[in-house]
């Protein structure tokens, strides 16, 4: 896993260097903190959902996040075309199906980009790896209430069904694809409590993708945002809670480096 | 008055232990401090607004935010069918009128919430109170330039007229129902120079009233904005402003426990 | 140029004093960050783009920001209502063509808003002065990769073609119009790092354009902009990294102040 470790290292460079540009079509909530935390990874981010747009916009970047967050039914036609152009010039796609289950609006959109776009990687709590899997589970909001028992099996059969890098992210993340399966032990528990840390995992992921693996990408993201999660939490202070964190969250990735990532990387 | 400290006290224990949904339909602006309020308070948050989820959404959350921050036409009907869903189910309806009277959309739509939906909590500032019960009165954006004397009347008089627990928020605050009127003197100027500690304050409202009585939801939500703002400007020091007081509000939120409601709860 | 900065003192009491309202048709990335720069300079945002109520809402707004960065097909009508009903009242109009060449849709919305509006003041960086003046230039989503020699000329002959006062920021800020050109030398480069940065100068320029004249706003919002953000950065301790500058940022307009003016402020 050193080597793993390493190569992650080698990726957060390429992204210093490189700043590639990672379009994201998300939602309105957590929109800024993805910006900015892109930006401290070293990326440049550019948000863009309109169907007259989107085309343009997917081909110049380096990656693509589909975030599901805040769905409007007038941009659902939106999330397939980006998809699909990005697919077909080879930019990697992150699906990010926030709250899937949640409503039948969700479970369809989810079901059509899995289809129509066939994305690179799908990042996604423990919930909502059930639901895209057609197990009963109960959905309760965008916020994780599944069991994590089995998660293995299940992250590996969908991606095995997909075909894409199944990034499973909770009290341990799970990064899988059809040969490959990693832990990450990283992260803490507050990172449940601010609102959009999944969504700026993807974010993460989709700019550690674009630097070009996907596998790797996902679990670099993945490892990123645990270290940043640990670090930031480390550095509070007594009165200190969540909105402190939120802060801190952003100059952790601000200041991620290949020694921090090798220090406090907990993957196996 | 001790005893209603108390009472709110065991809702927020309450609120901790069960994490209940909050479903939000509100705006752009402040949306993601709103979500971060309701989880740094303990409740958990979900932001939908497309017509096509918003039932299903509404029927899983235990209250439900209509604030109309940035109205877009094409949303209304997902306002009031939400709004008639929560109301349905015996869901918990929080209005945030906000800018009511700033264009007659606000003013027609704010118009329609109340006659169709009927909520259960209006959460407003003076000159929204002004114009909802149809006073003469300067409106500029929205933010409050109306005058604070005879609210306590009028307050009453407008619960009266649409039966449920009206909360205006300004220098002090008041919450009328048809028989009691709770003042609150807690707060500080600056929630005033940050932009959307009103609509946070609806989510607070919003998750207490989750836990079981409109009038102590609101007495409650308005209380811990009250109280937190007052220790988040506590603990600012030399070369701080509202950007670290915006910050500190949400670890105030998080921190807030029984023992400081009861020591810092200002109200009569 | 003492006299100059001594002027801007003046246009701060101004807004501190008379709090003016500023409408803003803008993003869903920076919203909330623009509209508590606003708040922090001391003026009162707005935020409103639906085409029902923009032209109310500019009508009693001091200035109107057209953002245009997540553009949406269906709120174009509201940008040209809104700056048309301003151009017709005499509130300045402050344009903010985020990403323009990045997408036909940007290009021809920033074409339209520029014939039919005719804004007081222009609020871009490089890359967007060259699209907007037909030059060939590589567009990588809303960050400027442009160079910035020859810019002088450039914004010159831009602000003779659309009557405008044009502000380019960038390494050192450009302030042109037929007749005036004012260097500014004030800024960090950690402003590039922190998303809506030119967004929340954009509303700056505004808040001080609403102070009565469009040259010395738009000198005013990029100065401040730039003062506030080498403070900011001066601050940071060892660990900070673009989180904690991000909310310092807003401190530092909160606290500015004449003095503050005056003795950093760097134009020529």
């Amino acid at each position: 896993m050193v080597e793993l470790l390493e190569e992650i290292s080698q990726k957060l460079l390429w992204i210093r260097k490189n700043r590639p540009l990672i379009h994201q079509i998300t939602n309105y909530v957590s929109a800024n903190d993805c910006a900015n935390a892109t930006l401290a990874l070293g990326a440049s981010p550019v948000m863009a959902h309109d169907i007259n747009e989107v085309e343009e916009m997917t081909s110049k970047a380096s990656a693509l996040v589909l975030n599901i967050g805040t769905l409007s039914v007038a941009n659902i036609p939106a999330y397939l075309k980006a998809g699909i152009t990005a697919k077909e010039r080879g930019i990697p796609v992150v699906f990010d199906p926030v709250g899937v289950g949640a409503t039948k609006q969700r479970t369809e959109v989810a079901k059509a980009i899995l289809a129509d776009v066939q994305p690179d990687i799908i990042r996604c709590n423990m919930t909502e790896l059930n639901v895209l899997c057609h197990r009963k589970v109960a959905v309760k909001g965008v916020d994780s209430i599944a069991s994590e028992a089995g998660r293995g099996e299940l992250a590996r059969e969908f991606a095995e069904k997909t075909n894409a890098v199944v990034a499973v992210t909770g009290k341990t993340d799970l990064v899988v694809d059809k040969k490959n399966m990693i832990t990450i032990e990283n992260g803490d528990e507050w990172l449940t409590r601010v609102t959009g840390t999944g969504c700026m995992t993807s974010a993460l992921v989709a700019s550690f993708a674009a630097a070009g693996n996907a596998f790797i990408g996902a679990v670099a993201g993945v490892l990123a945002m645990g270290i940043c999660g640990e670090l930031a939490k480390l550095r509070l202070t007594e009165n200190e809670g969540i909105g402190t964190f939120r802060m801190r969250l952003i100059d952790e990735i601000f200041q991620l480096n290949c020694d921090i990532i090798k220090k406090y990387g907990k993957i196996s």
